[in-house]
């Protein structure tokens, strides 16, 4: 099965021309406000689509706050895809967004592992610990447990509740239609996934408000049954949604990262050692078979893992990242000199980011 | 459709042991401590077939602490009906059971009226006012909203986990052998339903304990599904749930009391006059067409409302209630006779009810 994009799965090369036109979603606008530029996963269209965000380029423009809405499924070990993801949120913090961050433990208890103990544990030493260590600051920032989301009541039964009625607003054709064939655990999830992306707007929290909600494109039909399900619930004022689209950060395999492979991404709590020997033996190389080959005919950068980490990620400059790109195209740089960049920018990342978790112990005691 | 029952309609006339053969449970024993003699419901076997209520005898012989769990649809008027099942979990309060009693109005809004203000006030100043009009302690009774648990966030949050983590235990195919096809609506609140019979044992609320819910015995595919729900959660413990059922109080015009159909019941704020109206007019009769047949061959208690509601509420002493019985199918009472027997009892516990009514209001005020 090729190009098949659900929540559930994604397989195969994605061609993400013909999900934009598929699904519905709208190129990035080429002129975005200069803040954006500053961040390289808009400068180099890595988030490549959206709904909506028009309305969040409003809220910047006028100074009306507005909040972000993310997600993090507590299984496996974070690795550079999910501190991807994490550099947006962290960017949308520092343009003043509230910064809504919910644990998905029951969408994980219903679809993965029922052990609510080890999901907490994963969530709070595996990824917020992270995310500090990223640069989130916990002050601005509702991080939340689906299945604990306030110490206060009425923050509480009115999450849950926009989530149970939620299933009034939707058919199981519907449901179909977007999800395929799901058990009563995973549509369960899927409403209370709806709430998690609806309820900031509710009074018992901001008040109707504008949300961004960037995610990948195998999210994009949670953000589908949301719209649906808001447009129909009448009683409640919401704005419409805005979301944006990137690209998958691939595996150093190619394909995707997967949490049951750990060859297949950097994680951050690998030794920098480790990940030498990953990226050496492992990242796929878009380099000729031989020196002579690869000196006469360059390399191909687009399918190159260490060209494209570096892209993604680890290489901040794009007038460094150009030269490495052309280089490489021209065969004036090795593969193996290639991923030896890489390795050096990641080791470097690794060590500060290892420091900095450390230091971010403290704050995460209090969610233990 | 004849002996259909699900928790969504019943239709036709219902052959009770055959019911208790299908769904698998069990008569009431017949010997019952003498506590229970004092409550005509059990007494005269209108409370007829049980799940695990051997449990509930147990702690009542060992003075250990019980829960009683019931639900209120809050839609339509509370009729007589209503006030039978009402004199069960008032019956259960003079035991000493603790009394939870939940509105439903998450399921009303996903299966009927999504006006949740009007939900509010159905189940107020219908419903609760009702209750404690014919009893009911309030302050020995947790009276909840399905979408407003609790003020304590963490009972908010353990009740509504509950449901949603109960997605993970059931399948589609289960949900279909009991329900048959159902919407997303009903889905989530059968589920939420289950969180209803199971959270009193968590730890937020009484921990584990023995739960008796009384129901019709179209309510039992609820209990099913919460006995399977609770076998494969692990890491809760939760004793068995027990269940009784009841026969359906008859509808004034034989079938069933229908909240669109106003002449099928006598509502709990008819006036006297209305009621004695409905009864003269509408009660179904057991007697013969004729003045001389009726005094040759009898009527037919059996099938005669008035007979039946005396049966079921209204006609305490079972001295009195045999003599009708037998003058009546001796043929030596006359069906206008037995109605007005019914009317003169009607009267006076409306004219009561409504005196309490009014007392009663000022305690529901902090619920509005």
């Amino acid at each position: 099965m090729e190009n098949s994009v659900t929540p559930w799965e994604v397989k195969g090369k994605i061609d993400y021309d013909k999900l934009i036109k598929e699904f519905g979603m709208s190129y990035m606008p080429k002129e975005l406000p200069k803040i954006f530029n500053e961040e390289l996963l808009f400068r180099r269209e890595i988030v490549y689509g959206h709904r909506n965000f028009n309305l969040i380029l409003d809220c910047i423009k006028n100074k009306k706050q507005f909040a972000m809405m993310t997600g993090l499924m507590p299984s496996g070990k974070m690795h550079i895809g999910h501190a991807m993801v994490a550099r947006q949120f962290i960017f949308y913090q520092s343009l003043g967004a509230k910064v809504y961050i919910t644990v998905a433990d029951i969408e994980a208890y219903n679809t993965r592992n029922p052990d609510m103990e080890e999901l907490k544990k994963v969530a709070i030493e595996e990824y917020l610990l992270n995310y500090i260590a990223l640069g989130l600051d916990l002050k601005k920032c509702d991080f939340y447990f689906q299945s604990k989301r306030s110490d206060d009541g009425k923050k509480s039964n009115s999450y849950y509740s926009l989530a149970q009625k939620s299933a009034r607003h939707i058919t199981f054709n519907e449901i179909k239609s977007i999800y395929g064939d799901i058990t009563p655990g995973k549509l369960s999830s899927a409403l209370l996934q709806v709430s998690d992306m609806l309820h900031p707007q509710l009074p018992e929290f901001e008040g109707q408000i504008n949300v961004i909600v960037p995610v990948g494109t195998d999210q994009d039909p949670h953000i589908k049954l949301a719209h649906d399900i808001m447009d129909r619930m009448k009683g409640n004022k919401f704005s419409p949604l805005s979301s944006t689209y990137h690209i998958f950060m691939p595996g150093l395999k190619g394909g995707k990262m997967s949490s049951s492979d750990p060859l297949s991404y950097v994680a951050l709590t690998d030794t920098p050692e480790e990940a030498e020997k990953k990226i050496k033996k492992y990242a796929f190389s878009g380099g000729k078979d031989t020196l002579e080959e690869h000196r006469k005919l360059g390399g191909n950068p687009d399918i190159d893992i260490s060209y494209q980490w570096l892209r993604m990620f680890f290489e901040p400059d794009d007038n460094k990242l150009q030269k490495i790109h052309d280089d490489y195209k021209s065969g004036k740089l090795l593969s193996g000199e290639l991923k030896q960049i890489l390795i050096e920018k990641v080791k470097i990342f690794l060590k500060e980011h290892q420091k900095k978790r450390e230091l971010a112990k403290k704050q995460v005691e209090k969610f233990l």
